[in-house]
């Protein structure tokens, strides 16, 4: 129990290669298509026990395990290996990074075979529905008929949605966590000011900034406002509080408070590992996402066989818990077999990360349930 | 009845002439000091029937009626006027320009007497205690030795918390609206995040942008999320929905929803009128604000005489009304006469502006209250 997976390596495949191109909901055409993943546990002779693992806004590939020389593990290492809740002795679980990430897949820092030079901005418009298409052919690379479950909190919470009206009858059940069926006014302001925020910098150049300098302060700003959305007022208030960061008398525009130093810690960090333009195309992704297209929601899920179980948390306003039950409502009214926990906690939208033995209890159960067609309670476990 | 009260002018009134000048909290000196102010209604003999009101972060002098040639009237027209919650029939209503702010009163934009250049950021650090101080000045030039009453919602409630603590002696009441006794981390995180926008912005300088460019793009970064946390989850799906700009189909990084068109037209709007030096330092002093001082709330209001109004609004997530509970129940321990409500509304953070019938009724009564001493019912309405 909660072994860690150990070493593990990205991989890489390549599809949609000129004249084959891959269309995009917007009509337009993108190929060759490269989708860095990485994979935990083996996949059965059957190939029924796979998982697909789907990553928020600024994660990647790197979902468990360690990478040769590093000291933290992907970021969801709590959640998958040997008795986990993605537990990699039943499961086969895969990870890819987003279409028009930066982090080994396409995205608008990879070179466009047109031009010998990084997209930028030429890089089509993308949507959920293109980031899962992507991943379907990840899957058809490997042989899999049909995924024993997809899951992910936030936009991966998406991804497992939009899994579940695409492709309906290759997914036994899906996860979506902490998430929403269309991104509210709220969700798009708040990452509408994030890209003002880099857009702003003059470094961030109309995109064209590779090789160059980068917009690195607009992109600090933009993670800074995530960061704040992401936690709650009480998660903030118990780990700050209104201390000071050292004993000096506090001065002007310094970091006085210890919340301003996280802050600005999370921004710095995050412009030495994430594309400002990945930022800019992933967030407009979110914002165009409804996953009801201008149908009522129990419309578009009608149908639908794959188990649903969604997960929410009480502090959470980013992706507050109203979202989910919107979700659950139309499950029900469409007659999808959907499980819904709202999870006590004070973490806010951090929580899917953060509440590994809740999430752990209930994932585990139900993946159980989805594989072995019933319940299958704590003494049998393996 | 809700008559508006006309033309109005905005007034001057420097003091803290070298070698006089004022002291201010951080032990720093300041002077010469001017205030803007407007006054409405007339002031009686006795001098009992003052008012004063304060405004928030980007509020101004200007609360009622209109300046020669503007549509527009001031930002509290609605509660200030014959008839009105501040019924210019029974009241004198000041309000004053905050220090540091941009709006006529002595902030980073003014001349620094020892240099013949704007301050920049030679301003001295101020503090919410700073403004009331600066604000007990004008009182004193009128010769009013008790204000009947002091009011303000946001950063105006804070004021009019700090008025009890500082000057007790001299106000009969305090209506703190939509406020706190001590700015939160995620306040604090919020506008670190809009100084930083601005600090980002290489027109920004150090803060020695006058005469040249300023910065525009950081301000109005700054502005934009301070306007998603005015409003409500709710009030902007109400308000914008999901509805797109235009028929076009939505192209990148443009402004595609309503909500993102309303957030680049508020924050261009400001950079017009606002001085980004003086946000720095007005959002600062905020943060710096808790006016228990590291005692316990109660002990710091304890033998104050004035009579309190506190309102709240339930939608009000950046200032939620817990923290007018913490005021609440401070005041109860401390044996002052506290009044509260609550008001329903899904305004979020702007109803104090907008949620004007409840206020109205709320504040009419409770100042009748204070002047005559007793209950007035609506009968004997003037």
């Amino acid at each position: 129990m909660d072994e860690s997976i150990g070493l593990v390596e990205t991989q890489y495949f390549t599809f949609a290669h000129p004249p084959h191109e891959m269309r995009l909901e917007s009509g337009e055409t993108l190929g060759p298509v490269t989708l860095a993943y990485e994979t935990y546990g083996r996949l059965n002779e059957d190939k029924t026990n796979a998982i697909l693992l789907h990553h928020a806004l600024s994660g990647d590939a790197h979902a468990a395990g360690y990478h040769e020389g590093d000291k933290k593990p992907g970021w969801w290492d709590s959640m998958i290996g040997p008795g986990k809740a993605f537990d990699t002795n039943l499961y086969y679980v895969i990870c890819s990074n987003v279409l028009g990430g930066c982090k080994g897949s396409t995205g608008p820092s990879s070179v466009n075979p047109k031009t010998g030079r990084p997209y930028g901005l030429d890089f089509p418009t993308i949507t959920l529905k293109d980031m899962v298409d992507a991943q379907r052919h990840l899957i058809d690379h490997f042989g899999i008929e049909k995924l024993l479950a997809v899951a992910g909190g936030s936009m991966g919470g998406m991804q497992a949605l939009q899994w579940l009206v695409s492709y309906p009858y290759r997914i036994s059940a899906s996860i979506p966590i902490a998430t929403t069926a269309k991104h509210s006014p709220q969700q798009i302001a708040f990452n509408e000011v994030g890209r003002q925020a880099i857009m702003a910098d003059p470094n961030w150049n109309d995109g064209n900034y590779y090789g160059g300098e980068g917009p690195a302060k607009g992109l600090s700003v933009a993670r800074m406002i995530g960061h704040i959305t992401y936690m709650s007022d009480v998660s903030m208030a118990e780990k700050f509080g209104r201390r000071f960061r050292d004993e000096r008398k506090p001065f002007k525009f310094s970091a006085d408070f210890e919340v301003e130093g996280y802050l600005r810690y999370r921004g710095d960090s995050f412009i030495k590992r994430f594309d400002a333009n990945s930022y800019l195309y992933i967030t407009k992704a979110m914002d165009y996402f409804d996953i009801s297209d201008n149908k009522s929601l129990h419309e578009v899920f009608k149908g639908i066989e794959a188990k649903v179980m969604a997960l929410a948390f009480k502090s959470d306003w980013l992706y507050p818990a109203y979202q989910s039950h919107e979700i659950v409502r139309a499950c029900k009214l469409a007659g999808v077999d959907i499980t819904y926990c709202e999870i006590y906690s004070t973490y806010g939208h951090d929580a899917f990360l953060l509440e590994v033995e809740e999430e752990t209890h209930l994932i585990k159960h139900f993946l159980r349930r989805v594989y072995h067609g019933y319940e299958v309670t704590d003494e049998f476990e393996i």
